[in-house]
């Protein structure tokens, strides 16, 4: 189990609708507005998206806080990651981390050096700053899965300086964004850098997995390279649609900020209580938990008896079998869920 | 302009809606069922897409005659284009070709070996069986793109042999499969066989360019390669979904079918008292046209002022600037498409 969300494979141990806790989701689902925009892509699909995805661009530009020309595109953030990895020879990954950080260079052939967070999960920055040289993509989820942590600012700042002078370059992969307490947006951050790359995405905190928009701001010779080798064609007409309304929904996206902060502060104190887990704090809608008994195997198969798929963690480099993570999900199930772990 | 369909780029040209005759969609367009399906979508893009599209390769299998692993699935035939190419050195093409067939070997950093066609665009077999050596890729367009022209079942068969024998593999782009009259069906010509690819999409017969869906026959062990190298949840919950019902409308593929080839007959006649211009005989869809006057930017022009958007074709390696391509378009736009030729 490389990634969460494969409750298929599941289905057959539990007699009922499986709660997918493995995938890290919007509970409160996507905006409303959402339906009307499919129903005009549906005039669309009969004609070839536009080759430019000029629309596009300029809906996720205004979001962003930058121009149409900043703007990539892709099916979904990993196809911006595997793009982005194809420019370069080496990449530098913490671990644990998001698996496909070290899938698609050895798909592609690249060398992958592994520098290990600290105990807490933190950015080792001394040792990380050791390994990066001239030519190297540093590749860091921010904040990082599976353990939700933000990069700290001042430490980010630092990364980036660092790199910029040893001709190195920096890619952010923030698809969990949205779901962070304000602290900084990187993208004002490093607005003008050259060697930068911040991915942001639609699958996560707009409800959408299904519909596969990932978008990335980066300097406009970046995006030039970058769609030199893209694919064409590679977003779909839906995705294109949606962009026309859903980052205007100003409702929605107060909306879920709250909702989430509301109950990650609920299941991080509620579990906090059980003796056999330890949980790290969390900036986002998902959390890692390292298991004080039994492993990730006797608890996937106790829950998924309650209905509940959690995602075992020892898949994740770095991690082995005493560690699970879990999503923040509505109040109901957060619920149901925490009356689950207080049980095993 | 590698690619045809970009309408908007030329928007500001002519008053009105533009006819496209530079991109080669069903004139019917889509299945009606279709619609239900993508309603049926809405529920599942809050979901990831089955990472191993079980039921949408049940769905293709079906349709295509083979089991579900025998089915390789892509964002478009290109990403599969892509993916095959990936596997290989030297990719061996005729020309001119579907100019992706040419890029991406180039994106990736493989060495592409040109073959010209012969005369009348049909396959020159000695020329490219001579180039032919282990380890070789051969990618060829049935029918081929720009030129209209299915490969003749006996060429066929000769060129998988001798690819067989050498240890060469054979990858058949058959995206406009659906449009031609029957000849032979590649699938059932090769089942079993280990060196072939066999493409088709949705895009065009489906008259779906917008959902995004490839779709391809191989070996299961090719499909096992190839899943390994592909990114993860490549295609959307729409086009996942479509395929619960697009393949099963036999009244669509029917009329299509018929509509097309009354319509390739209707525009083959008219245009060929055209004296000014050499029409290339096609079996498929589109068409190829050699201007004996003028060259492509005078006709372009001369059409788009009458709404007509129509193909040049000098960005196709191997044709100069008196070459264009036109789509087969329904019975009215292909009426007044001849009026307009005929004004030329």
């Amino acid at each position: 189990m490389i990634h969460g969300g494969d409750v298929l494979t599941y289905k057959h141990l539990y007699d009922g609708e499986i709660m997918d806790f493995s995938s890290n989701i919007n509970p409160l689902g996507y905006p409303a507005c959402l339906k009307e925009a499919i129903f005009s892509g549906l005039d669309e699909i009969t004609r070839y998206p536009d080759i430019k995805y000029r629309r596009l661009r300029k809906n996720i530009g205004e979001y962003l806080g930058c121009s149409p020309d900043e703007v990539i595109v892709g099916n979904g953030a990993v196809e911006i990651i595997d793009g982005i990895v194809s420019m370069f020879n080496r990449v530098v990954v913490v671990v644990p981390c998001f698996m496909e950080y070290i899938l698609r260079p050895g798909v592609l052939g690249k060398e992958v050096v592994k520098v290990g967070l600290n105990e807490d999960f933190s950015i080792n920055e001394v040792a990380l700053l050791d390994v990066v040289r001239e030519g190297d993509l540093i590749l860091l989820g921010n904040p990082n899965n599976p353990t939700g942590k933000r990069i700290d600012k001042d430490i980010l700042i630092r990364i980036q300086k660092c790199a910029e002078e040893r001709g190195a370059f920096l890619l952010l992969d923030e698809a969990f964004y949205e779901f962070c307490p304000l602290d900084y947006d990187s993208i004002e951050l490093f607005s003008g850098s050259k060697n930068v790359c911040i991915i942001r995405a639609a699958t996560k905190f707009f409800g959408l997995p299904g519909i596969r928009l990932g978008y990335a701001y980066a300097d406009k010779s970046i995006v030039k390279s970058f769609d030199q080798r893209a694919l064409p064609w590679s977003i779909n007409a839906f995705a294109d649609a949606a962009s026309n309304c859903i980052f205007k929904d100003k409702d929605f996206i107060e909306k879920s900020k709250k909702y989430i902060d509301e109950q990650r502060r609920y299941v991080t104190s509620e579990l906090k209580k059980i003796k056999t887990i330890r949980i790290f704090e969390t900036s986002t809608n998902f959390m890692l938990i390292k298991l004080l008994k039994g492993n990730e195997d006797d608890i996937f198969e106790f829950m998924i008896k309650r209905g509940i798929m959690i995602r075992k963690a020892s898949s994740f480099y770095g991690l082995d079998k005493s560690y699970v993570r879990i999503a923040i999900k509505d109040g109901e199930r957060n619920k149901y869920l925490v009356e689950c772990f207080k049980e095993y």
